[in-house]
């Protein structure tokens, strides 16, 4: 042994968070590190590091994501005819957005880490041998800035994505997932352990938890999301000698979709719906070159299906009609869409109760942005839970959270974990995969990876 | 000797104009040859093939123009004490926009170079001793796609741009002039030939030669131009997590920019102004993070300089209002200010006479686009002249002239530099450099070269 195991104390947890945060840290208090990116190798081999010095067995499967994982069940005590017990997962993501937030996504990771070895602490302290083993997972590429689609490593583990159809996804440089896995070393070959139940932790994003000071937040159902892929195909000509009236230019028109975009919440109550248009190519982008093509994304998302549905429709008629305006074409097709799921309630109520017993304050939410819970939400029984974030600010550099609540939010998971190794959620574990409460399960691929891909209810993992 | 001389004939020129457009052509009879790409590089090694075959002498000076030079005057023959006659440029540029046209450019330094054969050959048949010399020149990145600004190696040569600045410059990958000319092998170090006038053939990129059924175009003014580099700064926040009220979009204000760029033309009579906006890069283009910045160029252009600026002033307020609008920060820098100016009147009456000659009809124009003439006109007296193109469009693949018009313009630049190089606009030759008749002479470079650059006249050369 050359090195001392880590201690699991708060002050140990925060370190090990604050010093993650200086891999890739911008000059505003941010990280860059995009998906097997240097930094994220560098984020990786700390991860690697850290579990090799406190006795966990590290997996990288096929795709990227890695397992630090705990025996705790031995083998022989395991009663199940299968040869060990399955794994709890807990964790969450290291990637960041380009010039994102320290905490999102890494806050959980490491707080995995950290609950992990307090339950292997207390049972071996205890001496009692729990129903379940426990891994912390990295999961590749939560957040889609470099390879599209989003929350990719889970959404394979989980049997939505197909693992071939992922590893050649493109960046926008052309590099594919397969090829960048390999460069940073990350193109795993181990089995991913069986996962039983599922739990993370996150910040909020969003500003209800600290307006309401109110210590944790438990996560009902995710919202209703679904993007539109819109093609703006105008003429390519010189800015300098083609009269205005000959013009079709494409980022004219784009620019009034955008605005359509954004507009279209004003149609629905305050709030209920958001929309964005977060991704915008202009061709051939030379300053006296009329735009040929613009190429964007459009974001919907609502609690209420309908309500995304509705908007949908309203901006296909308006943007229709912005083409037949400026005389162009425009092609939209609807893409990425997940729909609305509720996490069970059992998870719920584990949520609330390990809260209590923190003598913390928790409430239950929805949450309008996607997370890997909720692609594992759709293979096992999942519980995600949230911190405040300051300002409800994320996915740039002043994203904030107190010291505070992420020590708070590492003992509920502490918690949870403690209750899900000791058999909570546990029922469901002969051989019957967990079915979620979603009427109809739709979660596809972006259309850079499959044109034309056909929106399938087939495309989901409902049945084993 | 190993290669026969290139003939001069019609059929010769088209041969090797339309083979030089297979250099990087396109799936749409366009081509893509952006400055100092391989295809640039291919395009030039054939020029240099060229000339090497037809006895031209090759220099290229250290931003990468090519002159292809003819001595047609005896070093004894030179009358003026100094050690040879100047030489009368004529010429374009070879380099294309992304996607582009296979006649913007190509026409004329292919036209120039069998010109010039013509020239020659003529000289040899008569026994005659022309007052100066011959060349034929390819300007380095007349279309600024790749680099910005544009219509660069001339204004090099013209005194008007810093070669060292120009050197300096990179395009979006963080790739400098020097390293490029580097990679491609047209890093010279030749002193260039020291002009006494200058001529140039182009297609018109607009329709009025073809709806007036007329030939030849000869330009009498180039438009009054200037950019505006326009910085969006929002803040980066969650696509999905952030409510709507808490963002600060970039893109959505952006748009509301775009849009207002292109309708500040209706305030004005009729395509008495052109706007646009060609360059619009959005950060951090994530599809689900609401944009930090979008930084664009827009371009206005007028014949009457007084519309530029009051379109320009407009424009300044409305971006104000929508800043504030939006509580965001948007920065407007004005630059690349190109003063509308006049072509000498002797050289307007030169190309009149030997479009005559030849049998065919021309008519004064003005230019909407910047070109290399437009740069040379500075140093000194130019002339310039359009041939017909099919439906006026440019900068893009389904840009077209007929063999016809081509050679009909031949003809007329041959005759042209025939009587340039026996002495017309020559009266300027005793050290003085032409003064054309702008008031104040403005052409800066880009604000993403020389950051906070002042505009001055004092970095245009109107004064030895």
């Amino acid at each position: 042994m050359t090195a001392a195991p880590t201690s699991s104390t708060d002050a140990a947890f925060l370190a090990d968070f604050h010093h993650v945060a200086s891999i890739g840290a911008t000059d505003n208090n941010g990280v860059d590190r995009q998906a097997l990116t240097p930094e994220d190798k560098a984020t990786r081999d700390w991860m690697r590091d850290w579990a090799a010095r406190n006795g966990f067995d590290l997996r990288i499967d096929a795709i990227g994501n890695m397992f630090a994982c705990l025996q705790l069940v031995p083998e022989s005590s395991d009663t199940t005819g299968t040869p060990t017990a399955p794994y709890v997962l807990i964790g969450s993501h290291l990637d960041s957005q380009p010039l994102g937030g320290r905490f999102d996504g890494a806050y959980g990771v490491i707080a995995a880490l950290f609950a992990a070895l307090r339950v292997k602490e207390s049972l071996a302290e205890s001496g009692q041998v729990p129903e379940f083993n426990l891994a912390v997972v990295n999961w590749f590429n939560e957040e889609g800035g470099r390879f599209a689609p989003s929350i990719m490593g889970s959404s394979v583990y989980a049997g939505l994505f197909d693992l071939e159809e992922m590893l050649a996804v493109e960046d926008l440089e052309g590099t594919s997932v397969a090829e960048a896995l390999k460069t940073i070393g990350y193109a795993g070959t181990d089995t991913p352990p069986e996962a039983i139940s599922y739990a993370e932790i996150h910040i909020e994003q969003g500003r209800i938890l600290e307006r309401e000071a109110t210590d944790i937040g438990v996560v009902e159902a995710s919202w209703y999301t679904q993007k539109l892929d819109i093609d703006v195909l105008g003429e390519q000509s010189h800015t300098g000698a083609t009269a205005m009236a000959d013009r079709h230019d494409a980022l004219v028109a784009a620019s009034k979709v955008v605005l359509a975009v954004a507009e279209v919440v004003n149609d629905f109550e305050d709030e209920a719906l958001v929309s964005s248009v977060g991704q915008h190519v202009v061709e051939p982008n030379s300053p006296i070159v009329v735009p040929r093509r613009v190429h964007m994304v459009a974001d919907l998302r609502s609690s209420d299906p309908a309500i995304v549905t509705a908007a949908r429709d309203r901006l296909r008629s308006q943007i229709a009609e912005i083409a037949r305006d400026h005389d162009i074409t425009i092609d939209v097709a609807d893409f990425d869409l997940r729909d609305k799921r509720h996490f069970p309630e059992t998870g719920v109520e584990l949520a609330e109760k390990s809260a209590a017993n923190e003598g913390l304050s928790i409430r239950r939410l929805e949450t309008m942005a996607g997370h890997d819970s909720v692609a594992m939400n759709h293979r096992v029984p999942a519980v995600m839970m949230f911190v405040p974030s300051v300002d409800g600010v994320s996915h740039c550099e002043r994203e904030f959270t107190t010291d505070e609540d992420m020590v708070r939010g590492l003992r509920v998971l502490t918690n949870v974990a403690t209750e899900l190794v000791g058999g909570e959620l546990g029922e469901d574990r002969n051989g019957e995969v967990w079915v979620g409460r979603s009427v109809a399960e739709v979660l596809v691929g972006s259309p850079a990876i499959a044109e034309g891909a056909t929106v399938s209810a087939s495309n989901a993992r409902v049945d084993p």
